[in-house]
């Protein structure tokens, strides 16, 4: 808790400030820290979308007793497990997102909350990536193989599916570096405020 | 070039500074930033070591005709391709780190050398990643089947060549956080240095 503005949570706007210039710039600087916390949410808000979709359609995919199920492959239930860990993981970082931009503070203590936020992005960024890889690999071996002729529908939502997560990794990629640099802004200045 | 640092560059040290405190201050925050630096070069030097093992050991995966061939499957050309790329990108950046090191100036200019360092971090971390996953999950398959019970000493191989490129990612994924670090000083401070 060591940002200024952060020591101010909770007090009344002043209508009449004694300083106006300080004033002025905190406004300017945390307008633009809202913007910044916006288009973190935005990333959020896509990243849990296309993750629940490919858990959604991965979970799904069954289709008779005649054609394969998604989990007796390991691949396919890392892709799953992968994909719901990230959609429940962004709907707490949403949440976090919005009590931000709502209050201008931090759910839990900011150093907590930077460092939080980093190391899970970039945890499972990287494990999203790994799953979605290993799923495409497994998925070309069915088409190298007969599976797919006789089974075309169970392949199909299969490649939706990790297609979807894919989809998931990018945004969630994206958050990673907006929230690295915060975790930078944190370490430099000794506050997530960069401005 | 907007670093106070590196205007110096080219300059004789003079015995006799005229301005005692700040050629002080500048002379730790160098210290400091060539022991950051040599961080990053042992990591490079990690990198490299275990992402060039790892593309021999797949590359020279041939056990007669009777065995399965690594060109024969996208997954194993894939890890071969991408720990050579990090293998040659790593002998770029051991020698840019190097210089860096020995002449406290950066190879690029400043601006490009710390965008260029991050950019490629991540996209080759990211990408070595996503080949051993696919690697490990093709991989898998083999052992599923009975290739891995008729050639055994070809799967053993490319579990060691793909647990290398593990490896490689783990220290190219430190190196990328270091220089995200060096990009976030850049944004905020003007300069690479962050003291």
């Amino acid at each position: 808790m060591r940002s200024p503005q952060s020591l101010r949570n909770g007090e009344t706007p002043s209508p009449h400030p004694r300083i106006p210039t300080p004033h002025f710039r905190s406004t300017v600087s945390e307008q633009k820290l809202k913007r910044f916390n916006s288009l973190i949410l935005i990333f959020r808000v896509a990243a849990f979308c296309f993750s629940l979709a490919s858990a959604i359609f991965m979970l799904t995919n069954n289709r008779g007793s005649a054609s394969p199920r998604w989990y007796d492959f390991d691949a396919f239930r890392y892709v799953l497990a992968t994909n719901a860990m990230v959609a429940i993981y962004s709907i707490v970082e949403m949440a976090a997102s919005v009590w931000e931009i709502s209050r201008n503070a931090t759910m839990l203590p900011e150093i907590v909350q930077v460092w939080f936020d980093f190391g899970h992005d970039q945890v499972f960024a990287y494990l999203l990536l790994s799953a979605d890889s290993a799923g495409t690999a497994l998925a070309r071996t069915f088409k190298d193989g007969d599976k797919c002729t006789v089974n075309n529908a169970f392949c199909v939502q299969t490649d939706i599916a990790i297609a979807l997560g894919f989809g998931g990794f990018l945004f969630l990629g994206f958050s990673s570096l907006l929230s690295g640099f915060r975790v930078a802004c944190f370490i430099i200045k000794g506050s997530r405020f960069h401005l």
